[in-house]
């Protein structure tokens, strides 16, 4: 496949030698000036030659160990040497293995040379791999007397060709040799990428499921919503379509692709988002407590922060379903024929006019906070496009998801509340004494708000604010800490 | 807080000494090579860890400096070293203070060691500091033998673990002392960050300021928008709602949740949309008159031009809830009502068909030019998104935000006058003598389009390219000046 | 025009020489110490100052060349050295050339002194150049003994003086001499870009024309577009129109500014996204046939994978535009009237209910697939902006823009269906013999379902794996390259 423009023949020898073998100069390390900054590859697949090519735009040399150095000639930069793998072994003290796991094997007999090199294992599995061995440290047990480094791995061909994006600019290592490990990351350095230490190799599996990765953040937030969904449906169901069916012996059975949607979306959204809220109240009081706020919060506590605004995007994308299904609801067929109904019984009757105004006012008002909720919700959903929030300072960005959200929640509730009425001291609107739906939907969101007033307290706002700053209470702490800089804990939510 | 993968023991003890030091071997600065590029920290804080990593993985020595080095011992990579302030000091001859302001007089008794060093004052505000000393100034004065640059403040400890990303890669540096200064941006270069000069010391106060700044671009789009959509809601109100409850005895006031809020909010849009493109004719028309290019705008229209961005922004939201609320509109209580009352009139009146040839054609047409209006704006909206426009290059930003941006003003000024009909010449759409709404927001659009085209006769064309290109008339300067290469004055609105 | 903080005087005369200049400190190419790691540039120009300030900040030693020396000495950074074109010529062996094309002449005086040295062409044009010579190409003509280097056009004076961005960090480089264009990219890398080598001079034209693409990915979709969109609204005005006026004698023009958009939108976008899945099915079919996975796909069909993006964010327009269409319906005067015109009529029958039980469960079904087609369409148009696509890795943007795409594809096609019902067998829908539209559309999707099952067999999809881990059909190659690591070819729809 074309990835962009090619980058085929870079004449780099004339280039730096590398920065890090610059540094060791002087040093008498494994892969001292004797390797002349040569960096080895075995493997001549996609992403062997972007490596090449990357490295040589780097300042580094590079030589490619190949099965069939002859066939393999054309596709290579010219300034990277190609040759047998043993000669490339020889001349390279650290060598990237570009292969898949399954031929690994096939380096054995390359193991003498090998020893006391550094291997990089970029491999990646075609699976999750939940308990067994990681490649890595397979590749280390074929090769006992050199020494692997696992990493790259998250980095695809296109990142080496292209320059390391926002997004992938990071590269995870790890193993058990901490200089080759740090060597390996003045190499990601030099490349553009941002080395993270993971640690001993332990931690190779773990890397390697990476990019394996299916959206970890979302999946709680989309059990929790189809979770919600499935029970408001319900619930719906037996209000408005059940109840009649039984008890008037209505057929609205028409209802079930539209209309209890749309009365069931709300419900999950407007839940949803005050679920968003309830951590960071949490967080307060323990806080507020604990008098400190250098002692950790339990995990659920610490992955529901992680989570909001995967939560808040939920929660944001079922509030434009249900507006859309609302506003399709005046051109269903169903609403015609209703509104024709209605007409000719108004005839009938002899009637000329059928406003009730406390209707109209009702519906007036519920609809304009609806609207209103809804602009809010998406000024949140645009400043969390990671260039947008990228592009604000901390305070920015707390102002909008943290007033912002607040004020959305709040117009949401006055949202429900219109278009609740009196419903919820109304006898009529039980059934099968199911209080209204709307009812149920209020629970949290008021604890929030009563919560938050709870915490603009005076009293409360102040030792809430001198926590954050790194305050503690003596009890919790033997001495003042005067000089910790810490961020307040919603700096976590920037993630 | 968890935020992201921990960097906890990266052993880089073994790697390049920093770029900076090096470079430097042969010089005998104040940070010749006796100090061993070791950078020092005082602090034991977040950030303060935060930047022991980031420095240790960019291959600086790292000393920190605690009151309570062993309590302090297990938070901080490896490889930094933990000791009394005094020793951190000593080793030192450039220190990071990343202590609060209200603590920096627990340093005092380091005076005599901190002489001739290098402090980097990185702290913050908790409130915009509009007329006192900064911080950094405060920590000059208290150590008037060492040199203090102000920097990094505007970098969170996050940012610093996880990579610069594209919006907070600028770091701005302030000093007395060009060299410190220097220095300073070498260390803030080889972590990643684009260092951003900004001269003496005096600039700190506003570097302190810029993480608290709100929104500053926003503030007047918003005001102006306010200021709009109240005026027009108000005559709004007068029109549709005090004139028919005055005159014709009517209660209208049903209107005022939401239909008015949805005759508004167009006007507003539409004036917004307008502005946008007011700056970049008066522009045009200034360098016109004045024959060159190289002459400064007044302050107001640089301002103006600066703005166009966010004002188009609000127009655009503005947009969207004014679709919205059309849309709304059929779903109301209020419609049906007057729907069904209609019917039943027609019925009474015994005629058939209520068909008004005419009615039908104006809201075919006007509700059609709306949503392209809406979608071509909705294109504008998202190539302003960092990353799209990032993406484009500088024709292409251009012709979007430029053309299309016309494109969408055209479309709108057809959706108004389709709206607006034949209602301008009839005198019963004129209430207290108001003209219809429409009327008033079509001035400054048709004045704008109306310039639009002078600009595009030959004359005027021709000679505002030239100046564009560098061209100057002899009268405004006394010499050509061939060899200048500039950016059209639409550059700015790249920002 | 302001553009920012502004960089002006960075004193940066004591920092590193290049990292370049500092790895040739033995060599002796033409760029020799001698030349003490400066860079000269001529032109005076808002590129020229952005550059000076930007090689300042890297550790260059600059020396502007200018024909007025003492006029532009105000405006350039302290450090910047400003001085007769002559004297820098002298000073620097490298010289970027800032001036316009029609001003290269000026220069030649200075051809002696410039011989042996590298020019950087960073000039671009004002319209593309589709045959005529390139600015460098010229450059190298009037001094045949310098060396030519053409790049840095594509990078605006802002993007050097803010940093380079995620989209405009590559600087394309060409150049017939292969040390002088890796002695640029080392500057290149040095400032913060990703070079890309582009092989020799001749490249320099389409380098140049890079700046005045006018997104060029984009052409073909909105010329499809328009295509299909011109095609199916003729088709609905014969069938809508037309036939009612000359068959029935009804006038229904006034459907044609709405009502007929929003038959012909969907459509439209329904082909369009059934298009962006036809490439891949095709690709996939390609490499079963072959055998391997490293033979060329043709041209159109690598064209056609490069496309789909686009292709699918024209869809998605689309798609949003006929749910507007489609919501501004019932609020129609034509929709009211005919609404009433009904009421009348159902009084005059005497009929009390106009309930057609069919027809309401049609429209529920259709129009909720409907709603739900948009929602996954826009979660498809989200994860395709830059910032959101960069942060997910290979799997995920795999598992959205496949799985979710196609996802999307199949409830437009259950709306489709359900908004079509028994219309397709039912001879009254057909007008002068033309079946229903939606039958037309249904032709793509319904193909490309039908193969993705079929590739879904255990059979086809095992092999297919196979050829995309590496492996190959013996016919198609002689020996079997275990060794290769190359991505699947879906991998070229990241770009």
């Amino acid at each position: 496949m074309q990835t962009g423009p090619g980058i085929t023949d870079m004449p780099e020898s004339d280039m730096a030698r590398p920065l890090l073998e610059r540094d060791h100069g002087g040093s008498v390390g494994p892969w001292g000036p004797s390797s002349g900054g040569t960096v080895g590859i075995l493997g001549t697949g996609d992403f062997a030659r972007s490596l090449a090519t990357c490295l040589l735009c780097s300042g580094f040399k590079v030589v490619v160990g190949s099965r069939n150095p002859k066939r393999n000639a054309g596709i290579f930069p010219a300034e990277a040497e190609l040759m047998s793998q043993e000669e490339a072994v020889k001349r390279a003290e650290l060598l990237f293995v570009a292969l898949y796991k399954e031929h690994y094997c096939t380096l054995r007999s390359l193991a003498g040379p090998l020893a006391h090199k550094i291997l990089i294992d970029v491999s990646n599995n075609q699976e999750v791999n939940t308990k067994g061995e990681s490649n890595a440290e397979y590749l280390a047990s074929l090769f006992p007397h050199s020494t692997v480094v696992k990493g790259f791995n998250v980095v695809s061909a296109w990142a080496l060709q292209s320059g390391p994006k926002d997004g992938n600019k990071q590269v995870l290592l790890c193993s058990n040799c901490p200089e080759a490990r740090s060597h390996v990351a003045g190499i990601a350095r030099s490349l553009g990428f941002t080395p993270v230490d993971m640690g001993s190799l332990s931690s190779a599996r773990e890397i390697e499921n990476i990019p394996l990765r299916l959206l970890p953040f979302w999946k709680v937030p989309l059990v929790l919503a189809l979770g919600l969904f499935l029970f408001f449906y319900l619930y719906n169901f037996v209000r408005a379509v059940l109840h009649p069916y039984l008890i008037e012996n209505q057929n609205k059975f028409y209802k079930m692709p539209l209309e209890l949607l749309n009365i069931t979306l709300p419900c999950v959204s407007y839940v949803l988002l005050s679920l968003v809220y309830v951590p960071g109240v949490l967080a307060a009081f323990y806080q507020l407590r604990r008098g400190t706020k250098y002692r950790r919060f339990p995990h659920w506590l610490d992955q529901w922060l992680l989570h909001r605004k995967q939560i808040g995007l939920v929660s944001f994308f079922c509030a434009c379903l249900h507006a859309l299904y609302s506003l399709s609801l005046p051109m269903r067929r169903s609403a015609r024929y209703l509104l024709i109904s209605d007409a000719v019984k108004q005839v009938k009757a002899g009637a000329g006019d059928a406003w009730v105004e406390e209707q109209v006012w009702r519906m007036e008002i519920y609809v304009s906070f609806g609207i209103m909720a809804l602009g809010l919700l998406s000024l949140l959903a645009v400043t969390s496009l990671p260039s947008v929030s990228n592009s604000l300072n901390w305070r920015e960005f707390t102002f909008i998801q943290s007033q912002l959200g607040l004020g959305a929640l709040l117009v949401s509730t006055l949202h429900t509340l219109a278009f609740g009425w009196n419903r919820a001291f109304d006898g009529k609107f039980y059934k099968f004494c199911l209080p209204p739906t709307f009812t149920l939907t209020l629970v949290v969101p008021s604890a929030i708000i009563l919560a938050r007033v709870a915490l603009l307290l005076p009293c409360a706002h102040r030792r809430l604010m001198r926590i954050r700053r790194g305050w503690e209470r003596r009890s919790s702490a033997q001495i003042m800490t005067p000089n910790r800089m810490e961020e307040a804990p919603e700096s976590s939510s920037t993630l």
